[in-house]
């Protein structure tokens, strides 16, 4: 048996769970010091003695007392905005979801004719099961509970957003380093409200459900899967809904305000502007949390219900089984110490060490959760166990484990550093698109495209790499635990993610504010780390989702009853050439309704310049609300055909062509979505920043890391909701 | 038995070849009527009654003596270049092949140690065949011949290309009829001398070889299959060699000379004009001509190696194991009626007429083909057979035969027209994409890759539909039957294709030779109904490529006595992981060789426009050598890595990692594979036309079809590029 007892586990568990939303709680208090009233502020802050400091950096020849009032304005108008869409789009999520739970429990209870008897266990033989009634209500709701879970999460990672970026802009005043740490606080916040949520949710729902069911683990992980399904759903519509609105009202307010009208980014004579800024927020913010989440809660129920019917679940051996949310509560403690280097440990004191820092993020959560994998796989697992393979039980050592998620862990850092060689501007691939551009656009546009793809290489052998290892070592059990090694350190890769939309948020208030060029320099600054570690952290994102995936496939196809999934054989072989495509169909879809709804926003914005007279002096005010609403609209109506892409296919191809051609289709659109989703992250990073400026602004053309734009407005998109599509697409054939 | 004889068939298979050789040798002359020295033209045209149409059409106020004169100077220029590009690229690709030769013969050689002797055959059991020597040398010397065929089809193409060019330019001063019929009959005999030829080739060897082999069928077919390997080697060089020349050159001339300098397309005084015309030729019309002659030659082959082993090959059935020659053979007859109906029974009057009249070659070709293939699986087949299938023998019927040739045929025609659906402007989706750049590039460049990546959709259902339906009938000989049929009207396909580049280079002339507006606006209007048409070509060629590809894969299978490739174990998966990485890291290298070597020629030219004083007065000739200097030597150089990627791949993989994960490999680049080339055919042609365009020229912009390099710059290469990639990757790992 295992070093640590039931009740460590029972106690350690729930602890650093708390321990992670009092870090987040304390963050969020620090970054609340940073005073939104001007008056006050003045007050407290020549009662200290910083008031040197304060006084060197402040404003040239503008009011104090303006600037912050102005800041706080624009500020709410943004939390009210996003606030506002996340309402509407939760309304028919929430619809969506009531629907798919009744779905579930109708679907799951049927099974046994809604009958209440207890039946045999289907892989525990000779053992009785609870009933296929107890397994539905218990389904939908932890379903309910991974979609609460994932809304509340991203609901208030988008306020604590909203609530940091024009206090990112006030303490720019002082200096980036004041700023970077709010920013980056702030964004922990985020992180580890998320990673420990989804613990601490998914350990209750288990602790809770035991009640009811006892010694039937089989019964009671088979039902806990219902929050990984959950927290998808949400996933593919926070991502599609979100990325639809942030990238129609980007592109929207660039086009006519930029270009056209040559008025500055973020300028607030832009009727666009604080759609803009919103959609940073419940796109970049809400929708990027939801879609971790997701990948999270998937990987750790596909983890604990082969466990379950491993010699772990069989033998009730409760440690072990809690090996899965044991390296969660590890992973929440590293990212808290990381975090630390971060905001206390050290001090950032110039533009050119806000990168490094971020870097060294990854780097020291990375090593330290190598030593907590080591431990935990030392305390926690027994020396030998047998994990469930396909109808056999094949023997493991824990080594072997640990092994797994260290495959995966590293796996992610490497991901994550060929990303940012490809997309970052100290390294030659952006430096080598940035010469071809001397010759012109078209040069540009084949170098992009060529380091687009070359990019893929080292990632895909990453994964592979790491996929062999671990599932030689423990199947479908490693390959899940892989995938939550890679997403172990969620706490800091959502700190750092969200980093970035705040510094953006920040940069756009100063510009609206009418703040000096000093400070939106340091926003910029800020800003242009924040891209290219965005882009790492969309690199972890997509090597975690094709593991998990490829985990939930495992599940599939051992739910299925299939032994073997022959490529040669004519239907998973077109299953596969099908699979393949349907990554593309999708992304067509998403990109179409980014067009749409951009096409529509840039005729509003064209309108109001041209009707509203004294728009472009700054004598009359734009008129925001229809921007926003026009965004909310159009993500709302748009994010319909795609989700019906990805639920009905497993259903359709399922229903007619059998379980083989399916699994053909998902093992095909596992593979080129990986490729498809990895393609596009660096290669719209590295085209679109110089392409779009060439087209734009400067046919003689620079590198401008520091414009937001730049950062590719279809990127962001097609990956994430390729994430969701194959997480998604997997799970709904499991229910 | 069959109904045709054995001596019928030993009639009709050389008969039918000879036809197109004869149809051919027409075609030429009929072109070559069409003088090109300026005074005896004058005279015989004026000493019959074909004067008054000849006068009507006449240059304004141009001394048509000069004209005729600078036709024909030009048109030297061109064929020069090309001449000399090609000689260089086959010293290169010599080397290459003997030394494969070399190894192939080594290599097969040593399985028995280079024995004498007879040895029991590996399928069919009990009886002798020949010693793995005579396989050796035979497989060597079949190896070389389905090179030089590729080599010997593709030179004579290029030669007719550039012999009709000018001359189509001239028939333009006529009427765009006129100059529709020359350029068109060029094609044809580009297209019916390739087809005839491989099948006479392949032809002969098979009744060389048996003097040899006797009985041993078996023996016979394995040593044919190097027919085409020797096919797919050049196809690869041819393709990848030519591909980067062509689009170098063109991004060279476009970049410096139309944006740059302003002056127009084929400008005489841009330097880079005549490698710019040379590509055209090496390109499109040498290099597509090599891809499908490898095609054509691989599926051809591996029909016939299948049916070897099958019942027509143990009964010794003639007829029915040369069904694969005789559906070429009745292809060549039905694609001489269809061109016809062409040149001869229907005459193009006005502009509009050309593409339904290219769109009408299809569908005739088709239709008559469905009953050419029906007669002959009628009249060559027993009503009942046995094929081999992965180790069993599997039992089809005639009609089974004659569904799957059927299929490949009509998916090839479905591909074709959802292609020219995407590319065409007179659809919806070109509409749409011009619509949507009424609101600027950003818009456009969504719109475009979601119609890039929608096009995927249908095409992939049409080839799993006649997988599906092949597969299911016969196994893999139904698929090498597919990818026949499919190319069974390949003598139609490629007049299509090779009227492109003709009357692309028929424009540049006129251009160049200072000739009217009007006869470059007809010019271009063939130009324009040629670059769509050519996307069809595109299509065919990623369909059957694909096909075939898989008839490879079953061999490959077949050969390494792989019973299963389960997705489900880790080997095979992480070999679909990486294979399907590798169409992208392919594209990578081809693509980054384009942008060096046109990075070089963008350099060159300006240096000319700097330094050679008088040029952009028209008073001083540019140094046109140098430019196609450039191109050569890049081209030359730059083929080198491509082509290493993809002949050690499955060497490296299948002695590192063993067959089972090369097996995933290759499934995983052929599914992706085929992806990628049709989403980037479409897109490419979509986006580039309009992009480039609002780059270049206009930012308030309008489609432009007419124009040649907006059919996209690097389609071409990364396609082609990958349909050799599929084949070759294939072949390598057989011998």
């Amino acid at each position: 048996m295992a070093i640590l007892s039931d009740l460590g586990t029972e106690i350690l568990v729930p602890a650093c769970a708390i321990v992670g939303i009092v870090f987040s709680v304390v963050q969020w208090i620090l970054v609340s010091r940073v005073k939104l009233s001007p008056e006050r502020h003045s007050l407290s802050n020549s009662s200290k003695n910083g008031t040197a400091e304060y006084l060197i950096e402040e404003e040239e020849g503008l009011n104090d007392h303006s600037v912050v009032h102005k800041c706080a304005e624009i500020q709410n108008a943004i939390s009210e905005g996003a606030t506002s869409f996340l309402y509407t789009e939760y309304q028919y999520v929430g619809i969506f979801m009531v629907a798919f739970a009744i779905l579930i429990f109708v679907f799951l209870g049927s099974v046994e004719g809604f009958s209440t008897k207890s039946q045999p266990c289907s892989y525990n033989k000779g053992e009785m099961c609870k009933p296929a009634l107890a397994n539905a209500i218990f389904s939908t709701i932890s379903f309910l509970l991974g979609g609460l879970t994932s809304l509340l999460s991203g609901f208030l990672g988008m306020k604590i957003a909203t609530y940091a970026n024009a206090r990112t802009t006030l303490e720019a005043r002082k200096g980036v380093g004041k700023a970077f740490i709010t920013a980056f606080r702030s964004g922990a916040v985020m992180g580890f409200l998320l990673a420990a949520n989804g613990l601490l949710v998914l350990y209750i729902a288990i602790n809770l459900f035991k009640i009811y069911y006892g010694d039937d683990w089989e019964g009671l992980f088979e039902a806990i899967t219902g929050y990984g399904l959950g927290g998808s759903s949400i996933a593919l519509f926070g991502r599609v809904g979100g990325g639809i609105y942030t990238k129609a009202a980007d592109v929207g307010a660039d086009l006519v305000g930029k270009v056209e009208r040559g008025i500055p980014e973020d300028d607030p004579r832009n009727p666009a502007v604080i759609a803009d800024n919103v959609g940073d927020n419940v796109g970049d913010i809400a929708g990027m949390g939801a879609d971790l989440f997701g990948s999270y809660a998937e990987s750790s129920c596909a983890a604990l219900v082969v466990s379950s019917i491993s010699s772990f679940g069989i033998n009730h051996d409760m440690t072990a089984m809690f090996y899965p949310l044991i390296i969660s509560s590890i992973g929440i403690l590293v990212c808290l110490i990381t975090t630390l280097f971060a905001t206390d440990f050290f001090e950032i004191k110039a533009v050119k060490e806000i990168e490094p820092a971020l870097k060294k993020q990854l780097i020291i959560s990375t090593i330290l959760m190598t030593a907590g994998i080591a431990f935990v796989s030392w305390i926690a697992l027994p020396s030998s166990f047998t994990i469930f393979n396909f109808g056999s039980q094949k023997v493991v050592k824990n080594w072997q484990l640990f092994l797994c998620v260290g495959a995966g862990l590293w796996a992610g850092l490497i991901i994550g550093f060929v990303t940012e060689y490809y997309t970052s501007n100290t390294y030659s691939p952006v430096q080598d698109v940035a010469d071809s551009c001397r010759t012109g656009a078209a040069t540009n546009v084949i170098f992009g495209l060529a380091l687009g793809y070359k990019s893929v290489i080292i990632p895909i052998f990453a994964i592979a790499v790491s996929i062999f290892v671990s599932f030689s070592f423990a199947a479908m059990y490693g390959i899940a635990v892989a995938a939550l090694g890679m997403l172990s350190t969620i706490a800091t890769g959502l700190a750092i993610d969200a980093y970035g939309p705040i510094s953006d948020n920040a940069g756009g208030i100063a510009e609206m504010a009418g703040m000096s060029h000093r400070i939106r320099e340091r926003t910029d600054a800020l800003d242009a780390a924040g891209n290219t570690t965005a882009a790492i952290g969309k690199g972890f994102a997509i090597g975690s989702a094709a593991l998990v995936s490829l985990a939930l496939f495992g599940a599939f196809v051992s739910r299925a009853a299939i032994s073997t999934v022959d490529v040669l054989t004519p239907k998973v072989f077109i299953g596969l050439l099908v699979g393949a495509m349907l990554p593309y169909w999708f992304s067509a879809m998403t990109m179409k309704s980014v067009g749409s709804a951009a096409l529509k926003m840039v005729e509003e914005v064209r309108r109001q310049f041209n009707t509203i007279p004294g728009l472009m002096e700054g004598t009359a005010k734009p008129d925001y609300a229809t921007c926003v609403k026009i965004s909310t609209d159009a993500s709302i109506k748009e994010m319909i055909p795609p989700g019906a892409l990805v639920m009905l296919t497993p259903l359709i191809v399922g229903t007619l062509l059998g379980v083989e051609t399916l699994a053909g289709v998902l093992a095909g659109s596992l593979v080129s979505g990986v490729q498809v989703m990895l393609n596009v992250v660096v290669r719209c990073v590295l085209q679109n920043r110089p392409l779009i400026n060439s087209i734009f602004s400067e046919p003689g053309f620079k590198i401008q890391l520091s414009k937001k734009q730049d950062s590719g407005f279809f990127r962001f998109i097609v990956i994430t909701t390729i994430t969701t599509f194959l997480l998604f697409g997997f799970q709904i054939f499991l229910k």
